[in-house]
């Protein structure tokens, strides 16, 4: 996100999202914090949940300004590692930072199994896995026709993928005494 | 488990372990496997999935060689990563290396929240997340009374939170289409 | 560094420095770059050499741009790893980075010992290890007080162990055909 | 190294070397320490500076048993990491590790550049750094025709290689206070 752009942004959109790259781009979360909209702050991929919660304080901190409720969503995307199982994938999917973001903090926790796992094939298994773990949250990509995706054709699911998948979900949500809104 | 002590050890066991620290200890797997028993083999915690699988080659070759099918249980422990999120927690469980694994091999892939997070309030969630990730068992560690357990006292669960967690386990089994033997 | 403040560092500053968490602030470097002047881009904490290469392109471009040859310094400031070897030091010096950047590119690569180690015992070390790898420079924190100092007390050197560092970074640069300017 | 062979080995050798991956196999460390050889013990490659120590002392029990001073070489060969700059590399070589060891223990500490950048481009840069940042001793790996090498073509240096990175390293060890036995 550009910095000079948020007011077009938040014009017309309903969340602003801080992508991986600017998790600690500090001017920016405060211009951010500042339009008083829902944030969803990704977490930086060579951070720490200390480096997390302290960048989602700046955000917090004018929310606190404005006089209303804090509205940050958590994002884990996928973090550097030293073993990511496939030559294209560079990230490893985090899921022990949900139960100890949520011993630390009251602001929901998501997850992006799509940009983590880089891979489809194994989207599905971290999708469910991230619900069981208690994740409040999810996003994942999802294009009509993947091999054909202008970008991360690899990890992006069908529509038919995104339906199974969804079902899946759904029991594994109940399971754990969660419901799904989408 | 020392080279000379396993015949001791297979005359009284139903399976044998093969710890972390000894997962490129081929020597070891070479005699392991030729008893012919089970073999759970915990993953290095340093190493790739590319290493493990090679160590399972080992007892693979003996289990050949006794014209018997390969009886290996590869199990997840956690691996040394930047960030654990805790000072106490040396390890991060990777979920994302059960569909990984998965991909690549037919052994059965376990995990083992309790060593892997070293905290006990967070291993329901990892052994929920195993079971929806696909894994095909758990190892769990349980103790009486926790807090007077001579190792391991901050991960060991009560009999009590043992009950509440299958419970909650065989939910999230029958979610995906599983049920537990235990 | 803040975006808007571009501008009053630049008439004030002999070279701009993008930190870490900075590296890829793709709007600020590009702001950066348009001034013409030297900038020194330290490594994200979490990036690959490819990273980095990729965020000193935005700078480049700009230099391009303007005609001017480009102006650019890599400065490895340590990564998160696994083991950092003292609980106060969160970052590894990453020497073996020194050779494989100028494998790939003109630019001239320096190394921060002091933020890197984080532990002022281990600056000699890894200051005379940096000019031994061949990095084309150094930046070092010094205080006149170490223990008062109000920001990182346990990494800056004394005006006497700096001039010590000194006298012997001159004999290993010697020694690898360098003159030091300082 | 095979349990069952230390005595045959014992007989013909000088030193015992333990390698990276059977640094945590402790009945082995046991019976060579019995033998009350030279041990040169390398750091398991997802090992902290703590495991590589706690395994030293089950040598040093055997040696204090025998009545003789320790004899053991503790040698950095690289570590698992993020980052490692080639898709042939799979290790970085810690060399903070150098005076973080040396803060702690009084056995002398080497490096292995060969091994840890397997890629020989960078293992003069590397084994000069290590000097400079105060090893006590290196091993590097050479071989008359390094293309037509059976093992690790791309890491070992040729007779010419070899002889200049000696003339090198004799300069920067004379450069910090040390001379070169070999």
């Amino acid at each position: 996100m550009h910095i000079e752009k948020i007011g077009i942004v938040a014009e017309h959109a309903d969340m602003l999202q801080i992508g991986t790259r600017n998790m600690q781009n500090y001017p920016l979360l405060t211009e951010v914090g500042k339009t008083g909209m829902p944030v969803m702050l990704k977490r930086g991929y060579g951070c720490s949940l200390r480096d997390w919660l302290m960048a989602a304080e700046y955000i917090a901190l004018e929310h606190d300004n404005l006089g209303q409720e804090q509205k940050i969503l958590l994002c884990e995307r996928g973090v550097v590692s030293n073993h990511t199982h496939r030559a294209t994938s560079r990230f490893l999917l985090d899921l022990q930072v949900v139960p100890a973001a949520q011993e630390l903090t009251h602001l929901p926790v998501m997850t992006d199994p799509s940009h983590a796992t880089f891979w489809q094939p194994w989207v599905k298994s971290m999708m469910l896995a991230s619900i069981a773990a208690g994740a409040d949250g999810l996003m994942l990509e999802v294009h009509p026709n993947p091999p054909e995706a202008a970008v991360d054709p690899l990890q992006c699911s069908s529509f038919e993928q995104f339906e199974d998948m969804m079902t899946a979900m759904r029991l594994v949500a109940a399971a754990v005494g969660r419901t799904i809104d989408a």
